[in-house]
């Protein structure tokens, strides 16, 4: 398996002394809304795609644009990799290494801000959502002790992220990952504006507006619902009679 | 993977100035009727195939004449990429990189059409037959909006068609892909014409004469129909007991 | 995968002019009968085998002689392949590549005559066995129609024989498929009788005598079902309850 | 796949004159029982390995000491090869292929005799146990008339066994494949016996006692069992709840 | 497949004279719960890991500190090798190489101990808990009966331990594989505790304080359970439905 992802950047771009906070699809799609916010409300430019062969075959059409599913936003120096597709457990290798060793003029992302949901045990959902920080390294542990963030002490972190925390720990690489609880069940606004609340206190140099997130939850939660939909009927079509019988034919 | 087909052409032909509209089976194999009347009514010639050891091994036999079920099909500027064959989705990726990087004379195909179905609810059947557009481009949009083509704002698009969108975006080549309301259950003739009046009216080099599409839809369809319940026979013959015991045998 | 087979020839064996009939396992074992009997009546010499480390590992004892599955025969210019494997469907594309691209001082086979069953519906049991055929070349239709055998207009034909058909057509080499509606439930000699009769109308350089066919028609069928019987011991043994136990234990 | 296993042998063997006996657990681990009393009786001293990265990874332990399951062993010119495991069919190709192409001093073995059991119907338990031939060549085919063994005229072997004979023939190389009428449902050392009575037969210059093996014949076939329940033993604890958990979560 | 894992120290670190104790999860997490005592009450220092993009990806956190799953650990002389992974059956071949060839100025490890549970017949749940071992070569099994550990006599050990004890026999290094009884259905500190005492006894350089496993016995089994429920959470969590949905679409 190649162990990278290509990088395609619309142009020229720096990501010298840049942060990136990486988004893939998880528990009630927490750090897809977060993510999503953070691009509109800092009006972040989309500056390019990781491209691999190996994802499956799809566009994502927005207001009418059609876009590869692995996008990559900026504005300043901060960075954010958004992916429409949970990335295929076999492909977290590649896309931490593409992370990790991404490299321009001899360095590498100043750090990196992973966005995870933690599934919420049903009997908790009344409980206030809490959201837990790992750092690979003593600065981004205190880091997180100075943003009041409670840390995970013990457990398992899969996919990306998890690659990302521990190649940060061995390598000296600064790599936070910020968990919050989160429903497994539906797209969970609440959750990720305290994703959200958490980046704004580990990312100084920016300054997040909430109440927008908080008054456009639900609306949020709706679009992504649609989306979902959406998809749901392509996934549909594409196995309809005629072509579900010429696939089966051609391999059963 | 091999990340091409191989294009292999009867004679010597030049794609420059060429727009090719490509059809996949799909929901109520739309896409496959509207090509079909398109390379019948413009009288189009067979000029080739693509060619892939990874497709299923078959051949279809038409007028007692044995194709590749990958095909072109050219008359003047325009061309036809025809599959009888749904393309394995680890192909979409190789056929989709073929299309867009064929070049003749160090030019790429003028545009690109995409033909595809989208599945329609049960409960809107009564309903008027919708086609909706994606442009990759500011151009192609416009061209959507000039033939009065509603536009796909929101949702996914899979396979080699949604490949073509993304990376036409992304490297500014002109793609579009129609997508019309299709009755899932069963071949779509009505639809098919829909389909037809909209590559019509993006491409106004071509006037189609949609009238025997209209009269001869039923015809159409029970041909389709027809080759899918022979296809049916040769699958079960394929797995008659015979075979099926050597096969289980050699592997089992 | 390797796109060819080996060919193992006994001695120093010359292609040039000959025609090849091919024979895989199909519906009612018919071309298995009918190649069997060819081979028989003309005395062919075994001169070779088709080999491959992809097809699955065994031999097949005749008359307590011990051969490769994929075999080759020769008498004159006519020339039989009589495999006893159904070909896995991802060796298709090989063994077609290997029969169409070998040659010998520069030339290929003259024509390719594949043989194949067609499922008949069980209604249809009872009505006279008709025999299809498909021809790669305007040459080869004709001697379709020259022999009196109606044309299979439309359709699909898989595995090898298709290949070689599609092939044939676009590289303008003479393949002719021949296809006996034959019994899916049972080895079926009569469907056979009728695959050989076309055969030989096809090739008016040999002359086979069909009485003995016909005559031992039941006898070859009883021969036919009595290996399958000891092939499926063999299978049987080969999943013995020790040997599951290893074999489970181990991948398990 | 790599098409050999790699031979590793204690000291300077050389194999010049030498007969190999092959055994792979069968039916009745007839053809294991047979190999074990003819390396203790012989008092054969183990020589080698064959490896293979794709075994599966496991010891084999006997009185203590650990050894590889795929094992050779010498006595004069005599050698016998004895697996543990029985080879995956994706690897017979490898070790068959190993076996016929070993070489020393231009020189490959003298004869290869492979031992195999043939499935009894459960009806014919009571009748007498039956020995059956097959020979690759000629002077194999007469070896076996000289020692009175009956010849297996039609059917199919598969695996190792069923390879070296097809390549024996086709490369005029001495292989002969003994099969024993063995029950299926547990180690049969009567059925053994009989495999070890033909070996000597066939090898004029070994004399085996039989004695032991008929009195000992229980007590192999307790060894045997205890041996498989320790295996049993030893899967079941692979697959306990926390690797199996792990396992899951890591691939699930 | 890389037949060896990455091999990634923090710092300097030499092998020679050292000896290593492996540990990979199994029955009862014995020798887990074995290998983490060893390394806390002897204070050693983690100093490096194994690594292999064919491990599952996650991390594992230990207070707050996200590290590899395959840890290395030392003091003085010895190693520990301490895998949170049950490592999958395809690398076992892989990580035995890695250690058996891991060279230090010419000189391997000078001893191996692998640590293993044996799935104790719930009927013995009463009975004393034994610890079996197993030597390499004539050194090892010395080494075992000085230490008054029964020899396993007869029997299959599966996985990367199996596989360093036969090589080890064959390639004459000094490998001792100790197994204890052990509970299969829940963490089993009691058989760590035996495992401990006969590592104590095999290597009389260490000397180790039991008292405390004996007296933490169950704070550790507690421990490991509420890991292992914070896995199955991550688990659960990574196939929450909108990530199911995503990933059937794509490879439907």
């Amino acid at each position: 398996m190649d162990n990278k992802f290509n990088i395609v950047l619309g142009k020229d771009i720096s990501i010298k002394d840049a942060t990136l906070v990486t988004s893939f699809p998880g528990v009630g799609l927490t750090s897809t809304i977060a993510a999503n916010f953070i691009v509109d409300s800092l009006k972040m430019e989309r500056i390019g795609y990781l491209l691999s062969e190996k994802l499956p075959p799809a566009t994502v059409v927005q207001e009418g644009v059609p876009f590869h599913p692995v996008r990559l936003y900026k504005r300043d120096e901060l960075m954010v990799l958004l992916s429409d597709f949970a990335i295929p457990i076999q492909l977290s290798s590649a896309i931490s290494n593409t992370i990790l060793h991404w490299r321009d003029d001899g360095e590498y992302f100043k750090m990196i801000v992973a966005l995870e949901g933690l599934m919420t045990e049903p009997t908790q959902e009344e409980r206030e959502i809490r959201v837990f920080g790992v750092g690979s390294t003593e600065r981004a542990r205190e880091r997180l002790k100075e943003a009041n963030i409670g840390i995970f002490d013990h457990g398992w972190i899969t996919g990306a992220s998890g690659l990302m925390l521990s190649e940060g720990n061995r390598l000296e690489r600064e790599v936070i990952c910020l968990l919050a609880d989160a429903n497994p069940m539906f797209p969970d606004a609440r959750s990720a504006a305290k994703l959200v609340e958490a980046v704004d206190e580990i990312l100084p140099e920016i300054r997040l507006d909430l109440k927008p997130l908080y008054e456009e939850a639900e609306k949020i939660e709706e679009n992504i619902k649609s989306q979902l939909e959406k998809a749901k009927s392509m996934i549909a079509a594409r196995q309809a009679p005629a072509e579900r019988m010429t696939r089966s034919y051609m391999y059963g």
